[in-house]
């Protein structure tokens, strides 16, 4: 999508070699134009798959799957995170390793807003090691629900979620694929 | 706003009298349909003042904070929420006291996201003691930006917050207020 990748060169900052800050439009501020393109763009990816509901996860994850659900005109769900195990019988719980803060935290969402049969299509704004996509995969599965696919607005193409995912069976589709930093100048994968 | 009562008449459950849950279409599973109307009602009702920029706090303010972004073509910006005090210099922080769950929290805005003289429209799902809109109101008085408005979902009327607001010169425009809930039915205030 070429309007993300322009955006992302003029307002993205490389650091430590690793780490992009999207912090002026994606994850702190959010330029909700743009978030609307985006979420049209999943649409015209996804819209022969068949998408009963939006999954994504609290909290940078969420304009972009409200943005898709509204192209889809379906509803948005999204897990919350928590530090400790909820012991509540009434929401599917699972475990997500993040390699960026070399911590496990619990996403959960409520049996209600997941039913056996549903096709979920999976919105997060980053891709890097595939674990919080993972974790929602996993609750989408203990509900009895189909994933029809995952759609990330940045991924990092040099770390294994794409990989992960796609051997799973997962269709994913990446708005921006980031092949490396190079002296921290972004580059990006050739469509 | 008659779509979004309705809405919380048919939906919404009141818990120990005090508690309204309205997580099928608010806060955690959203519907973006009625976001999005609810966006363009808050853009009807601040169209004539100066908005800038949309402020929330997340999680569950950002879906309605985006689509009022949305229909004024401004950017959005979510407060982030930590537990205890963040050093950092690059931010405004303000500590705000949740009744409900009776313990304090600090939000904090990046000092690039917010500059002097803008005018700030804070967005929010819930308004009850006026907690979170006051370390808004805080954080943008410490940029140097106005308050043109606070914009609130869902307001309980019986709450002190929107006189709170009000009595610090701000305009509060909510979508649905609460006067009661009378054996858990929920009473609206008469527009």
């Amino acid at each position: 999508m070429e309007s993300l990748k322009q955006r992302i060169l003029n307002e993205g900052r490389v650091i430590d070699g690793n780490i992009l800050k999207v912090d002026s439009f994606i994850n702190h501020q959010i330029d909700p134009l743009l978030a609307f393109e985006i979420g049209e763009e999943f649409y015209n990816r996804f819209k022969n798959a068949r998408v009963d509901k939006i999954l994504t996860v609290e909290t940078s994850g969420i304009a972009f799957a409200l943005c898709t659900g509204y192209h889809f005109s379906v509803p948005v769900v999204f897990a919350k995170k928590y530090k400790g195990i909820n012991m509540s019988e009434e929401v599917y719980q699972s475990k997500v390793h993040s390699f960026t803060k070399q911590t496990d935290y619990i996403i959960s969402v409520s049996k209600q807003y997941l039913s056996h049969g549903e096709n979920i299509l999976i919105i997060d704004d980053f891709l890097a090691n595939g674990q919080a996509s993972l974790g929602l995969i996993d609750i989408a599965g203990q509900a009895g629900c189909n994933v029809a696919g995952v759609g990330i607005v940045i991924e990092k193409g040099f770390q294994q979620g794409s990989k992960i995912l796609r051997s799973l069976g997962i269709r994913v589709e990446s708005l921006a694929v980031i092949d490396s930093f190079n002296n921290n100048k972004i580059i990006f994968r050739e469509a």
